[in-house]
């Protein structure tokens, strides 16, 4: 084996913090590669959404440190998605480590896309299980931990073709007329609400916006840049700290005050 | 004092994460012994719940780090029950700390035994308290601390007959006529069920099992290897990733579904 | 450039751990200075509460490793309060860095207070962000991270007067006739009940004291040293690991059975 070649390990899961799988977890990984700094970058994400984790993971990928993602949202354990390795970047610089079920998508082309993929096969990365259903110990830690050390990629299993790996949907806006439609893509725990719409779409709404969720009365928006510009009860559209335009209220949940969750849709029209 | 002696601690507690208890055990490890690495195990556990938690440790001992176990569910802080240091293994290869309240008992017993243990009495290697609460704090996390940086177990306080350690009792299931009567051990974030059945002890049950709980009626569960083998709504019983028999259902918690929770008896009886 | 000065970065905040925020921080740190340990001290604090952040910050700052303490509990995030750096201890001993707005002023108190402090203004040691909000991310984690590695103080921004920055109100107890008034600092996981009351101060209240919550009746409470003495359902006034008195109930939550909340005044009177 080669010198050990990453140093950082970060980690996404669903997994939560009542039970012990996170810890597992670091503990397999600490066992094997016991030089790997593990980061915890979230593990309360809503058991089995996939979606929103991909969006969690590609949100948070540009300042991950150099080296390893391991992610875990896995509602197909124990059937035939398949669990991979994905290189990307120049040389194999980051690995993207987790199911083959849409979650590193988005993630991945954030890095410029996947330049290659191994299917995790290989029993002798693989730790034997009491049971078939906990692969985050048992498969995605360990190959996590290997590589770290300096074991090849093309070690943990056979090269798959990059193509076939199963894609993310990323919703897209819509016009309709002179209307923006849009969705909420996370809230987050102070209840702000992402959309998937860029700054640049709402521009020519103005500075005033009508925001119009499901059946309810249309509401109205302000542009603004901070919370601190909002009086207490007012509703404010704010380039978000990702880039993106969130619907957001100062010091209080938008999502609770306007009944907003992930997937709810948006509308955003010209006022008057 | 000789080199430092272990890396890891391995740390399992009820804090939760809404106090700093946590984080001020690390800062009291950190600050005694920098060059430890502390996995957190798990800290969710329900409140005072020492058999839950003594469960949760046994799990999870296995895949800990060699090293040291800091587990601190201790609702008899205060009285007179023992803080201790229990070595297991050859040569004192790993050391659990804690209450002496049957916390550390199934762990141990995972690990072979304990070899040794000690009485944590010595003032020299705890913190002066501000009052008398905080073990974790002001007992326990010193001794894990001066352990990993090399002192000697026996200068931690007396050592103590291994006899008298409190032992911890796993439920055993037991045989009416063709059935089975277990108990629920552990409901996991998913509402997964984890028995304290053996697969082999249910196999004569066949491959569909009647699953009785309390006075409702008795349902039908499969006997299944993956969660992809059921339907929408259809339970299972499934090895686990701990090699027991846990109630499942698919993508959705079979604990709220058929009302289970840790120490629910359930009766599995053959079908026709 | 210096040699790294810091080795540990002490970490609080109200981000919680439903979304990527405190693995993001962990990331940047990791990322800029990857020989720091980040210690995660507390994150789910109540959001916005500033006045509950800096008081779990003062109970925990005498525990945190040598170094730098981050803390981020924001509610003027993006308008124009200060992101300030402050020295604490002898010839820098310490670092505490956060918003100016009275969360870091416990603690600096505790550690002697501030002897040189600065604005973090200088764009060369912060993230350019894609939006103005996660001050955490792109301010604060830079400034540890660079100062860790041995960047001086003075690169971060300009000197700032130390007596302009926002002090933090502590609340005093009150004497009425016989009677002492305080008020709950702190609810704990377990329920417990920390005033901010000295135990001295109730001394002359005798061994078994008056509580008198709102307009409820009277209750007496117990002056014991553990919960051990404590029968079920008794409250107790005990002596807390702070060294503050605390009203508590064997294995039970005092502050569901008697209502108490942080803030909620408490007044203790001398039984008959």
């Amino acid at each position: 084996m080669s010198a050990p070649r990453y140093e950082t390990v970060s980690f996404l899961s669903d997994y939560g913090h009542a039970d012990e799988f996170v810890g597992v977890v670091h503990s397999v990984i600490r066992s094997i590669a016991p030089h790997v700094t593990v980061i915890d970058l979230v593990h309360d994400l809503a058991p089995f959404d996939v979606r929103g984790a991909s969006l969690a993971l590609s949100r948070t990928v540009q300042y991950v440190a150099p080296g390893i993602v391991l992610a875990v949202v896995d509602p197909g354990v124990g059937t035939s998605r398949r669990a991979i390795a994905a290189e990307v970047g120049d040389g194999g610089e980051g690995v993207l480590i987790g199911p083959d079920n849409g979650l590193l998508g988005p993630a991945a082309l954030m890095c410029g896309g996947v330049t290659r993929a191994v299917e995790l096969t290989n029993p002798a990365y693989q730790l034997v299980p009491p049971g078939p259903t906990f692969a985050g110990r048992d498969v995605f830690a360990p190959a996590a931990a290997h590589l770290a050390r300096g074991v090849a990629i093309t070690e943990l299993g056979p090269e798959i073709d990059t193509h076939t790996l199963v894609p993310s949907l990323i919703p897209l806006t819509r016009a309709e007329g002179d209307a923006l439609v849009g969705e909420v893509l996370w809230v987050d725990r102070y209840g702000n609400c992402q959309l998937n719409v860029d700054p640049g779409e709402a521009a020519p709404l103005g500075d005033v916006v009508g925001v119009r969720i499901g059946d309810e009365p249309r509401r109205s928006a302000r542009r603004v840049h901070t919370f601190g510009e909002l009086r207490t009860g007012q509703v404010g559209l704010l380039v978000d700290s990702y880039g993106l335009l969130a619907v957001v209220m100062p010091q209080a949940s938008a999502a609770e005050a306007l009944g907003l969750e992930p997937g709810t849709t948006v509308r955003l029209e010209p006022l008057g």
